[in-house]
């Protein structure tokens, strides 16, 4: 169970009422039916989180029938039943799924189809069906998705808590760092969010001195140094719903130009926060953190949007970047995380998690902006 | 790099003669383009694996031009540069990366789509190029990835020895089962694959008592009691490749019933892998499993096939299951695992890894096969 939020009894009317929406946005939309695989939006729909395998589960949403989750003979232990929500109909290992969901789709002609699919199944219901006109999921969904409802909103704060005890326990001097390896304190990083309360950890990027510079560095066997950055970008998963943060701490007394180029980024993220309201556009909250980024002079070196929407994904709608023009709505959550990544020398980036209420922008992460040194 | 068996010089070498024969097998199949993306085709193929990440990842292969290997700017920064075999080119935030994807196709018209790569991808690059005819990569990619070579049989021999060690800890008594979760035990073997040297746990199922009737359940808060069966499988990737092994033990003396039950699924598991010879089809090896549990009375309890394909992949072809006729050759990589499933009650499982060699099956887990009992 993935939306866990709501008290076990409610979890089916929640469902329910969910379905409700989707099917009234298929209409909208002008979709047929909708199938989604795994991903985060068959959890949303149905509670029920499938595996990655090659072993397909798909629900298929038809705008005048029940919708049914097909799902492998030996996954169905795992599900749990949501009747009024939709059926299950298990297949066996003999049986070819795709053609199940071929016939599931009636005549179907316009299909909105999971946006984390694997595509295998895509094409060998294109071989069944070559005259479906296919749209992503993300139309139906991400509209619905992207606007969090109160638990799911707490949810997401409690997500955001724990991740800052860890950044607390990271800028407090708890975590050693030089003399360690990256990837040790990522590991460690990972124990502190699972011991924080997260069921699973989704990244842990610490990043040294110039390898701050790569924005997703993968931490390796690089020894931390007395005297450098310590770029750490983390989160997880806690109850269904991402945490995500960025903080950089400096192992010493920095250099006078890196704190410059951190006060020019800690600029940029308060401002992009202070300009949220309600109705102001996604690429208008870019634009903000990137033109004191570039009044700055280091336009270029921000190469990367300012954020993403979070919730039951890490990474999902809205999207903070040039060209999408959608207004912010309240009970969207994104991310706030403007960087500067100056090649081969060092980098930064500053991260919060805000949710957009009526007044602005409400953030769920609160520890120290500042570059905070580190002295072990 | 997930494919860091040969030294690191060779690697070039090693991925340019993996491209030589993909693209041959295109010409073969009849294949105009391949477009990799997430998943195992691609770390194969150039020794990058892209991270599930909304932000496209795609190796483009035509028959006559350079391949290109189109990554997001911020990722670039983690791709090895492999000049001989691929073009690198990076994509930036504002850029419509499915658009320049259609046009590194050119004018090809059928084309081999990644297997995990995310529907929607798919579902762009069809509303730019509609009159795409599509298959699957593993048309292309299957044959050549399920033949090992000796470094990849290498590396799977060395992460089935390293899960036979944890295996051997579970049958020794060295982790303690009573009174402890199944989600602690399951956490227990997980560490100990990594402390084995795994670089990543993919999964480690521990199912107690009834909870072993389901064949994928989720470790969870249920208590380990005296006088049980214990199923655990578990697996995770050493040096890019997998290790995947069920044991099952039980908590002190089990019922003359269950001997009974687990001694027909070892008659059946030890058939299986002795009926393995190259050229026998896959699913003549799943007949011998399931005949012999058919003829103990249990056939509608073996709800499962018998095995899968593994290498980069946990699960990949080639399926030991009814309906694939496709024959093994020496090289091919499997798992034979049948199991006995009785709901509500309990359930056993016996799994080892193989690979074809000349004269029939070459185990690469050794440790014992015996419903093994344990007193703590």
């Amino acid at each position: 169970m993935d939306t866990s939020v709501p008290a076990e009894a409610d979890v089916e009317s929640m469902l329910a009422a969910r379905m409700t929406r989707v099917r009234n946005r298929m209409v909208t939309v002008g979709v047929d039916a909708l199938v989604l695989s795994v991903g985060a939006d068959l959890p949303y729909l149905t509670g029920y989180r499938a595996m990655p395998l090659e072993r397909l589960t798909a629900l298929v949403v038809t705008r005048d029938r029940p919708p049914v989750l097909m799902v492998p003979v030996l996954e169905a232990p795992r599900v749990t039943p949501h009747p009024r929500v939709f059926v299950v109909e298990t297949w066996m290992e003999t049986q070819d799924p795709v053609s199940l969901v071929a016939a599931a789709l009636g005549d179907s002609r316009r299909v909105a189809v999971g946006d984390t699919m694997w595509a295998r199944f895509l094409v060998e219901l294109l071989a069944l069906r070559p005259g479906l006109e296919l749209i992503r999921s993300a139309e139906v969904m991400s509209p619905l998705r992207a606007v969090k409802d109160p638990a799911e909103i707490e949810a997401l704060r409690r997500a955001g808590a724990a991740a800052d005890r860890v950044g607390r326990a990271l800028q407090n001097g708890e975590i050693p760092l030089v003399g360690r390896t990256e990837a040790e304190v990522s590991a460690e990083l990972g124990d502190r969010l699972l011991r924080e309360g997260h069921e699973r950890v989704n990244f842990a990027i610490v990043a040294a001195g110039e390898n701050a510079a790569s924005p997703h560095h993968h931490p390796g066997d690089r020894i931390i140094e007395p005297g450098e950055v310590v770029l750490c970008d983390f989160g997880g998963t806690m109850d269904g719903y991402c945490s995500d943060i960025t903080r950089c701490v400096h192992t010493g007394e920095p250099p006078a130009e890196f704190r410059e180029l951190y006060s020019l980024l800690l600029e940029a993220q308060r401002a992009a926060v202070a300009s949220v309201r309600p109705g102001v556009s996604c690429e208008s909250i870019d634009r903000v953190a990137r033109d004191i980024i570039t009044a700055g002079g280091h336009g270029p070196h921000f190469i990367h949007r300012t954020g993403h929407g979070i919730g039951l994904e890490e990474h999902e709608d809205p999207y903070i970047v040039e060209g999408n023009a959608e207004p912010v709505v309240v009970g969207h959550a994104f991310s706030i995380e403007p960087g500067i990544y100056v090649p081969g020398r060092w980098g930064a980036r500053l991260e919060d998690i805000v949710v957009v209420g009526p007044e602005g922008a409400d953030p769920l992460n609160h520890i120290d902006h500042e570059l905070v040194v580190v002295e072990n």
